[in-house]
Parts: structure tokens; C-alpha cells; sequence
């Protein structure tokens, strides 16, 4: 880890720049570190290297488990590289932290893309918690980005708070969904759905294909009841990430989406209102951080609560016990 | 408004803990004030009021503007009166500061209800953020439980944040919906489905009956395909509200839910999980709340927000320079 040290930060910008992965892996680590100094360098990292160029887009995928998002992703980056694009992955895993194997499990199921030279696959910070997965994310997808990535795809293992932030920090979000016994898709919340700007169902091939083909059906009928006219329905599409059957077909739609925005110059709009809610976000985060490193209030916070569950005290009391504290 | 007389509160508390609706409507009007004075009064009777008896069912009810909520409200609420309860009606209305027309509203809509004297009936406060609007509505439910109301309907005006906002406040979410032109439900996003426990459509009767069932028919299925097992199917039921159609059988159906919730504890721990979140948002609120009123570092966001636009800082280094300043 560098610390303090003017000559390593010049070093690790202009590495970054130059798109070394080497360097660009010692970027992200830095600015994954929670320790003060580390953090100041990620600071001037940051600052340095940011850009407002729209050269890049920036893809968030989402899905259950087992719907094959790495095999889907290992296609789509080997098809992206092969026509001259330069694709980061990126992993948001909430629960990486509790498992700590996605780092293993991500590489090895991506074993072609990890080989390729214009590919540079990232998983998640394997301890934080979800804010922090999401700040260190936000963050990577800028170094990927100055390190001269086209195409960053942020794939999100697990279903629950993580789609919400992952479109907050994309331009488009994929939702990967597969055909089965309709529990098998249980994982599923209605709330994904309508982040989704593309659905595609995952696996369709072989004995597989037609139920895939219903199952998009179904999607499609489901989705129509809650949109509004043909222009904003979400395409549903079939696809095989691991025989990479109708991956270029996808594409194709995501393509022809992404353009609409760039044209139209909803992607740019989109982009600075994320930059200043996350602006707001970083000092909100830092204040309330602030608080919650004082081990003082943090253990008169636990007691409240102790309190509030045996209904020995109120909310608004215990808040107020806690606020006197805060601001004495 | 009451300003720092003791008798004064005491009388209110009294006065609330008698049933007295002009009392209750007072101290609601005191805890919905912004004025510091008023709310170190609004502490005090919130305090003095608040109880952990669970004797209160907490009803949310949301649906697009036209789906009948109020007609709903009028005769459910007059059918509960008739057999006991006593029902207290509350509103989220996140617009009614701009449009500051839901008072007059409200009350003409529920013409019988309003006249009930074992109702009562409190629009949303005609001014303040959602935020202000959630916190208030929160302490009117606990005012209302204080004052004897068994049966609390807090109703949403308007589709977006507020039904979020509602299900931490509630112990059981209604949806209200309407059959018709597709587009006519284009307002319902899946998020607002994810969170009812129970669905009516409403207006099902006369010409309507058929489509109303039919809709009925197409939200079941549209549903079952995201929910994992019959158990825990959201039920769907017709009625209509303006001429007391089915409004019994989905009383039934409510209260048959609410139950078996409060048979296996799970009302219990999910008020004190939402009162624990209170708590820790009240604080946080105060916190970011002290900060958005100083008007130098407001005036400095604003500028840091205007230079991200033009793309001349990062987002980083704006939060910085805000963060610099707070801490200076």
C-alpha cells in the first residue's frame, strides 16, 4: 500500500493512464482502503483522474444467482474485445463479506476474459458494507474508465438493495433472468424489474429453448400491465451466454437503447445528476460516519435500543438522549 | 399554538388521553409545527403519550389518484364505526404543499366519515418536505392510538416514495387499484406491488363488475409469477367502495392476515424493528438537518453543484471542499 509518497501517486496516475491493469488493480485497492491515509492519496487519485468524457458506457447487470451472469459476461467481453472495445467487469457482492469467496469464484469462472488483454475484471471489496461496496464501485468505474475502458459492465451478485445503488452509478441496467419451475425465479422482486431497461432470459438453448421462449412471453405479459405505451416497454429477450446464441442480438438492443440516450442527451443528464447526489451523498456519509465512529454515542445508541425493546422508553426520547449527547 | 405553558400541555395531554378530537387535532397542529419551541412542546407530549399497547391495527392504504381510496375510506371507516372501532384517518400527501388544496379535499370527500363523532379525520400538513410530512404522520398515528382510535388508516396521495415511506409506519399495506384502459393503471410501478399485503380493485360493480374481475384475474397472475409459494400469494379481491360492495369480505380478509401477524409476534417485532429505525433516523435527520441550515454551507453546495454541471470539478473534491468547511 503507498503512503505518502508524491513519487508512487505520480507513478500510479500515470500507470492508470497509460492502462497498465497492474497499476489500475493498485488504484482500486488504494481507494478501497478505509485507512485515513490511504485515503488521502485516493482523494488525489480521484481528483486527477476524473473526467467528464462520455467515451465510456457504463452497463449494470443484475439477476439471481445461477442465472449465469458470469458465463453471459465471459461471451459478451470476449465478443466486446474482438471488436475493438476495452471492457472492465466490476462486481457489487453484499455478501462477499460474510462468504469471502467471490474473488476465487469470479476468476475462475471467467477464465477467458481474465486471459484477455483488453479485459480487466474486478471483484468486490471482500469486507464493507453495502455503502461502502457502493462508494468503492462508483470509484473504480471512474479509474476503469481513465485507464481507457469503454465498456464497464458492474455485475451484481445477489438480489436486494444492491439494484437500487447499481443504478445509480450506470447508464443502463440488464437484468438476466432464466426459465424453470416458476419458483426457481421466487428471487425475483418486483422492484428489480423496474430497474430493468432490457430483460434477457438467460440459457436458451436446447431442450431449454422453448420454455426460455414462454418465459419471456410470460415477462412480456407481466410487464405490459404496468407500462404505460409500446415506446417505454422493456424488450425481452432470449439469449445462451454460454454458447453465445443471440448475445450479439442483445447487444444489438442494448446498442441501439444506449444510442436513444447519448442523442438525446439523457445519458449526460443522467451522469451529472448522479455526480452531484453523490457529491451530497459523500458529505451525508461523512458526517454520519462521524458520529458513528464515536464508540461513546455508538454504545448509547445500543442501550436505546435495548431500552426501546423492552418498552422502558420512546423513539423520540431515546433520539433525544442520544442528540444531547451529540451536541453537548 | 401553545408556547411554553404548563397548563397548557397538561391540558392537551389530558385532553388527548380523554379522546377529545379537538384536543387530538391541537396536538397534532403542535408536533406538525417547525418552530423550535413547538417542538420542544411536541417532545414532551410525545412522551407523555407514547404507549407500546397493541391494541391499534395500523392500515396503509395507497393507489393511484382515482381509484376511489376516499369513497373506500368513507364507507369502510363507517362500517367499523358501526360495529365498535373507532377510526382515525391520516394522509401522505407529498404535493399538498403545492397544490395546498387536500384539506378541503379530503374533508369533502368524507362527508359522513367527518361527521362521525367516532372518527376523525386529519389531512397531510400543507407544507414541508416528504421527510416532514413521514415524521408527522408517524407522531399522528401514535397521537391517535393515545387518544383511543383503534383502527388507523393512513392513506397516500399521489404514487412514488410515500408508499415506501408508509410500510415502515404501518402494520399492513392495502392497494387499491381500478380496472379499465390498460393505460389507465399506468401509474403503478412494481415497487408499489412488491409492498401490499392485500390488493382490491375497486369500482367492481354494475357495468364494471366483469373487467373488474378480469383485472382481478390478470393482477393475480401477473403476481403469482414473482411469489414463491400459494402461502404467501397477495389475495386480490373486488369491491366497491361507493356502494358497499365486498368492502365486509375484504375487512375479512384483513383481518384474517392481520391475525395470524399478531398471533406469531411478527406486529409485535416489526413495530419495535420501525421504532429502533426511528429512533437512529431521528437522529441522523437532526444531524443532516443541522447542517442544511446553515446557509454558508447551503450557498457552497449550490456552487459546487453548478460546477459539477459545467463539468469544471469532481465530485469528490466538491464534497471536500463542502466537508472542509463543515469541519473548519
Amino acid at each position: 500500500m503507498l503512503r505518502n509518497n508524491k513519487t508512487n501517486i505520480i507513478n500510479l496516475i500515470n500507470g492508470v493512464r497509460d492502462g497498465n491493469r497492474k497499476f489500475l488493480a493498485q488504484a482500486i485497492t488504494l481507494i478501497e482502503s478505509e485507512k485515513r491515509e490511504d485515503q488521502v492519496q485516493s482523494q488525489i487519485l480521484l481528483t486527477k483522474l476524473f473526467t467528464n468524457n462520455i467515451t465510456s458506457i457504463r452497463i449494470g447487470i443484475t439477476g439471481i444467482p445461477g442465472a449465469g451472469k458470469s458465463s453471459f459476461i465471459e461471451t459478451l467481453g470476449t465478443n466486446l474485445t474482438k471488436t475493438g472495445f476495452k471492457v472492465a467487469v466490476l462486481t457489487i457482492d453484499p455478501s462477499s463479506s460474510i462468504t469471502g469467496g467471490s474473488i476465487l469464484g469470479d476468476k475462475t469462472r471467467m477464465v477467458e476474459l481474465s486471459r484477455n488483454p483488453d479485459a480487466f475484471i474486478r471483484p468486490s471489496p471482500t469486507s464493507g458494507t453495502l455503502g461502502g461496496v457502493k462508494k468503492s464501485t462508483r470509484e473504480s468505474i471512474l479509474l476503469c474508465e481513465a485507464a481507457g475502458y469503454d465498456v464497464i459492465l458492474v455485475e451484481t451478485v445477489g438480489i436486494g438493495q444492491s439494484e437500487i445503488s447499481i443504478s445509480e452509478m450506470v447508464d443502463f441496467c440488464l437484468l438476466i433472468l432464466i426459465s424453470g419451475a416458476g419458483d426457481e425465479l421466487q428471487g425475483i422482486k418486483k422492484g428489480v424489474l423496474e430497474l430493468a431497461d432490457i430483460i434477457a432470459i438467460n440459457k436458451a438453448d436446447g431442450d431449454n429453448l422453448e420454455a426460455s421462449k414462454r418465459t419471456a412471453l410470460e415477462y412480456k405479459n407481466a410487464l405490459r400491465i404496468f407500462q404505460s405505451s409500446e415506446e417505454n416497454e422493456t424488450p425481452v429477450v432470449t439469449m445462451s451466454g454460454l454458447k453465445n446464441i443471440g448475445v450479439d442480438n442483445l447487444w444489438e438492443e442494448i446498442s441501439k437503447k444506449l444510442n436513444v440516450i447519448k442523442l438525446d442527451g439523457t445519458l449526460k443528464k443522467n451522469r451529472m445528476i448522479q455526480q452531484k447526489k453523490w457529491m451530497w451523498e459523500m458529505v451525508e456519509e461523512k458526517i454520519i460516519r462521524e458520529i458513528e465512529s464515536k464508540t461513546d454515542i455508538m454504545k448509547l445508541k445500543a442501550e436505546m435500543e435495548e431500552l426501546i425493546s423492552n418498552g422502558k422508553i420512546t423513539p423520540v426520547s431515546a433520539a433525544e438522549s442520544i442528540l444531547k449527547n451529540i451536541y453537548s
